[in-house]
């Protein structure tokens, strides 16, 4: 924009010929200032502090950027506000499709925002950027929620891969922790690897169901039943009520043939509607009991600085690949690699070797 | 040595004076010669190729040292068989401590040997560097097969880590492959993550159980469940041949549970003794079954494309991995950042970008 001000700009054809009137000298400088005024670091960093949604808004789409200019300043602002965070409780739910995550997310936060809790709901989706965003996306679905100031809703980071919409979104809780919200939410779809990525950025995890006609317990990953801090049969209203209870007695019996935890608690089953919000309050009593138990016992903290260290460690793993595979000369080479394999020309460890003097030889 | 023959050795202490008669110019030259005697890699290669069981051992020792010259030898030595190899079954054994694992595989190699196999018996069991070679150490509890000409037994290799040792047995394969073993056995005790390792080098996947007491599918983990291609009940002999049928009924329930495999094979529940070889020729004849559909559908070859794929990137991620975290400098800017990172000090994000770039300028 330099060159503008100096000359007489592309639109005066010759010099001493004003602009045209088409020329829009408002909408110009409407432009220029709204460029000025995009916040440094500094000022979301303040603004987030003062607990503004918007600047904590703008700031997470620096996080989501792929623009390396945004992704250096998001890094600022996260270390600007590293020290105001960690004092939060954070919840994953999961649920596969159908088990209504969102109503219950609805009616869950609103009883937390009645009890003076400022809450933050944050998503990991890896499937949103080619659905556009399933979770969370449609905000319609807790219409409450939205509305309500002690609240804030956040959909997915989109990617391509989920160890970078995970990263985000761990990202992204330091934000909300230091804008002041007390009770951060990550919901998540309970299909594919995504719950480990949350259960690895939150202190309670929380397993959405509904009973089913047949068998309760098949297709249930066990994995994510280990995971699982509590079961809450959800939809337990009208005539659902009664099959809710056999799927708790199901579901409890199931989870007492597991080892127990490293935490020592034993995860409870409770029922629940988030239409008659029957239940609501147990689920949350029976997490602060969770919480109250953990902090004496030392176990919350020690929980947090392990996932803080996988975090770290995951983050370089990650960024190591990366460099390696994403290297041209690499990317050809391991083609042809991946075919002399194939071919039993070379052995898988020969080819790494290979691989991987080439790749030496082009620091 | 070369400058023992010119001089006249350090025993010698004067020229002109004889050895002294305690100089033991036998045991000397024996030295000498078995030091000459060290087999090239060529003639490694061309003795395993004629099925020479002492080049065989000798060279699996190599593939196990520690030593980077051996290290050496061995990947010549590997990339020599590579092309005469991958034509074996490869049977991977699981089963925790008790299920009779070393019994059974026993009376199964001697089953196979008696129908002509070559059978390679090879373990994967990362704790036999603490104790001492708890798998396969004791061979003389498979006092038949280990005098079987037609068998070759070989203990897990040791190491810190189940990558290293994993590796070694997917390497020690491809000799006993070159050697003309026909039929590959891996034994690895079903308790921590080996039987993953296993699973990703074996064609066929055989989980072995006894039964039990109580309730029969407590503290299996289920991922070695869903892994498994046959689950054999052993030990099913005298007063408990009951006991092992009803285990049968109750482990075919829970299968049914899992959604199909890949492979479109539906594992089969067996059961079987050791002592009285009852049910030995049943497991023989599924796994061939399995073999039949797989390799007319295609899917055995594509799974063992898959993993030379995954032994190729496991090579490298392991060794992009050690190459980071064993540089001295690294090691000290760790330990600070994970302190920093504890207390709140730094985000885990920046604290991995800050090694990574210290890792960057290193080069």
């Amino acid at each position: 924009m330099s060159d503008f001000n100096k000359q007489a700009g592309s639109l005066s054809e010759k010099a001493g010929i004003s602009s045209p009137e088409i020329t829009n000298v408002s909408a110009i400088n409407q432009i220029k200032f709204k460029r000025r005024q995009q916040p440094t670091a500094t000022e979301l960093i303040a603004g987030i502090l003062e607990g503004n949604r918007t600047s904590l808004s703008r700031a997470i789409t620096l996080i989501e950027s792929t623009n390396p200019e945004h992704a250096e300043k998001a890094n600022e602002i996260i270390n600007g506000c590293i020290s105001h965070a960690n004092k939060s409780l954070r919840i994953g739910i999961t649920g596969v499709p159908g088990v209504g995550k969102s109503t219950f997310i609805e009616a869950f936060g609103t009883h937390l925002t009645q009890l003076e809790k400022k809450v933050a709901v944050l998503a990991v989706d890896p499937s949103s950027s080619i659905s556009h965003g399933s979770i969370l996306g449609d905000k319609t679905r807790m219409e409450e929620l939205v509305k309500d100031e002690n609240a804030f809703i956040r959909p997915s980071a989109s990617g391509e891969n989920l160890g970078g919409v995970a990263r985000k979104t761990r990202e992204s809780i330091i934000l909300c922790e230091a804008a002041g919200f007390d009770t951060i939410i990550i919901e998540t779809v309970g299909v594919g690897q995504s719950e480990t990525a949350v259960h690895s950025m939150v202190d309670f995890f929380l397993l959405l169901k509904i009973s089913g006609a047949g068998d309760e317990l098949q297709g249930i990953k066990r994995g994510i039943m280990e995971m699982a801090d509590a079961i809450v049969i959800n939809k337990a209203d009208g005539d659902n009520i009664k099959r809710a209870n056999q799927a708790k007695v199901e579901f409890n019996r199931a989870l007492h043939l597991f080892p127990p935890k490293k935490s020592n608690w034993q995860p409870k089953v409770t029922t629940c509607s988030s239409i008659t919000k029957d239940g609501i309050s147990d689920v949350w009593n029976s997490i602060l009991d969770y919480f109250e138990m953990t902090k004496e016992t030392g176990f919350f903290q020690e929980k947090r600085n392990e996932q803080n260290q996988f975090w770290m460690m995951e983050t370089i793993n990650e960024q190591l690949k990366q460099n390696f595979y994403n290297q041209p000369e690499i990317i050809s080479l391991l083609e042809q690699n991946k075919k002399a394999v194939q071919n039993n020309e070379i052995s898988p460890f020969a080819a790494a070797q290979l691989l991987l003097n080439q790749y030496k030889k082009s620091f």
